[in-house]
């Protein structure tokens, strides 16, 4: 995830805001409507209803980090863009812009989920997804994911997209909250009464783990991936 | 994807109209055996059949275009092949070519996939696939191919075969259509009454919205990547 | 699969003829294995069953085609072997020692996954898979799996080892025998009756369907990826 | 896995014994997480269970080698680290040092996953894993992983990350044991009454089983691989 410099001409960041709009947008689109797919063809059997929508989320996710990966880095996530303006990368303007394309990206695409699927597409979420293994599955879906970010774009950033897919795929299963890890993510499922929503109550604090676990991340594997050659 | 030159040597020619009738024909083969053999399986569960179904055309679908690839371009898809001609890459001539070998190659596949097992060959689908969520799933599903395509072609041709066939794996379960997205393909699954058909009269919407979301696709991506360097 | 020179130092040959049998018996030991085990943890539905014997044999033959493919090319297959032969690239010696190798390891690799279950070793199947439809199917298959091969071997070596895993990924789905394709594989699995297994009177047919869906791609692909350069 | 060199600053080492750590830790959190998550959703379908646990584990395997090879190589296992002992690459005391951190560390990821499943930290498994068939399985499943590793690092290292994930994945389905492949392994899943666990009491002979076939790999594969420029 090589990010774009700060200073780049506007008519590359008008298109990298709309990469991350459209990329968040479509991220959602699959998250969303795999899951409506997979529960109403599973019979109700949750168990195959999540492995159609991990599927469908983590072969999703890499193609469209490898799409939208060389115009603004791929990021669809908040956590990870902050860490950019955090490490100087990116202004807290471009922060700023990248998260409200998250936001309203993310929100489109949970609508276009709905009208694919014939669904209301205004709705708001009554799963409440609660309690203290949630919040810690949180912290260490996001902790796991910055790895994945930081790990594999210091060494082999060509790998990058399917790692990340990889590690979502994988982080379905052994997450108790099926792996948010993304607070614009967690804000657009609030806006689904479906198989991926989330009550808005439970938002905050799934957020508030989110950063726990980024934050832990960042200085984790900052040490651990340092560059001897500095002094 | 990089389109072989318009004037090339007549065997080059054969070779590549070959390739899009022989890989389109084994990729109907592909999605309409495998949904008989899931369907069969399944033992009613539909959620199951499309998982085997899902498998085998993301999985058999990398495999067509690293295949084919280098011979044709391996569209199996008129809209792909309508896009070069826009482009100028291919003369109007060739796009016509290319379009009749794999509608002949889709049909052949097809009934291919009925000698397998042992189903009649000739059959008409009564599988309706209608409304106004299913018009819009193609045109997503669509629109996300061809910005697969061309995002990919453009920074990483090499990852593209894995991109397109993750796409589709994905495309199956987050439309509500479970993705078409290519008009020779929804004229041959018309020819089948089994998991993976579509009835006739829902195949001219289908075409349509295909051809609106290809469209869009081709404006919108275009614009994403083009180069700084032009001025 | 780039195959080893014709006149190899005796101890190069030697780990290759070791190679095939490895990996042929390796790969025995897998579709095998993976197919006792799904059935019995499948609680009858056939399809989950095939669904967990394509996942183990598909990630499988990528493993081992990457591990043994620089000492051997990984054949692990009569056809392949024998198509070695016909373009003089291995001597009829040679091709005969891979063949006996290759059906030695398949039988040690059922018996190994006999061991392994808790089966009694010696078995002979009971299930038969005749009729047309299987016929065709074993031809297309194997026809198929040379054409993965001789068109990436062409073009990107380095991805024959995946081409060829999710070609099988797939065909054990859109083929109505789940594609055996191999002369080596068929007459190891009719010696387990469990549910890779077929009857030995169900051999020889398959066998010649393979022969023939074998020397076809050999034609066709041959043609296909001829080079221009050629007078 | 290219082994980092025996005598490497403190802070490298620090920071590779913290990856053996660090990455194990998550790999039992995975694999003990998504048995978890697997088992409740699957409604007593074992099958679907294992498909769950399967997919989870041979993604997040990928990743974890991704990430943490550059710094550590990656074990995760103490009969990879042994090898590098025997070889002369690891000192002894690195192959302790390592070994100590992958069962700390492995501990610590099944406690990990038992806090984010809202169950009791401290448990004992008491599921017996026993008899001839389990025990010949561990042999082979360790045999295959030391020859997947060995023979990919001498020939694809870039690959080796994606191949043992797909090993795992494979061996999963065709042992009978489900491939702990791993004394770490083992031990931590000892700690854990779900799915993944195994009770203490089978653990030593696992671990016997996993030594064996381990060293057996080692003769072979070493064997096969010799560079023929040797005299």
């Amino acid at each position: 995830m090589t990010p774009p410099q700060s200073d780049v001409p506007a008519g590359r960041l008008a298109r990298a805001l709309s990469a991350e709009f459209l990329g968040t947008a479509l991220l959602l689109a699959i998250v969303v409507g795999s899951g409506i797919m997979a529960e109403r063809l599973s019979g109700g059997s949750v168990g195959l209803a999540l492995l159609g929508n991990t599927l469908a989320t983590g072969a999703g996710l890499i193609v469209l980090i490898l799409v939208f990966g060389p115009l603004s880095g791929a990021h669809f996530n908040p956590v990870v863009s902050l860490i950019e303006g955090v490490r100087g990368t990116f202004s807290p303007a471009r922060v700023l812009g990248y998260a409200l394309c998250q936001v309203a990206g993310g929100i489109g695409g949970v609508w276009l989920a709905h009208l694919m699927f014939d669904e209301q597409v205004l709705q708001l979420s009554t799963k409440l997804r609660d309690g203290e293994g949630q919040w810690i599955s949180e912290a260490v879906a996001t902790f796991g994911l910055l790895g994945t970010i930081i790990g594999t774009s210091h060494t082999r950033p060509d790998v990058t997209p399917f790692a990340v897919g990889l590690y979502i795929t994988s982080a379905y299963w052994f997450t108790a909250s099926t792996s948010f890890a993304n607070p614009a993510v967690t804000l657009a499922r609030s806006l689904s009464d479906t198989f991926a929503g989330i009550a808005p109550e439970s938002v905050p604090p799934f957020i508030l783990a989110q950063m726990v676990g980024g934050t832990l991340a960042f200085f984790v594997f900052n040490w651990l991936f340092q560059t001897d050659a500095k002094p």
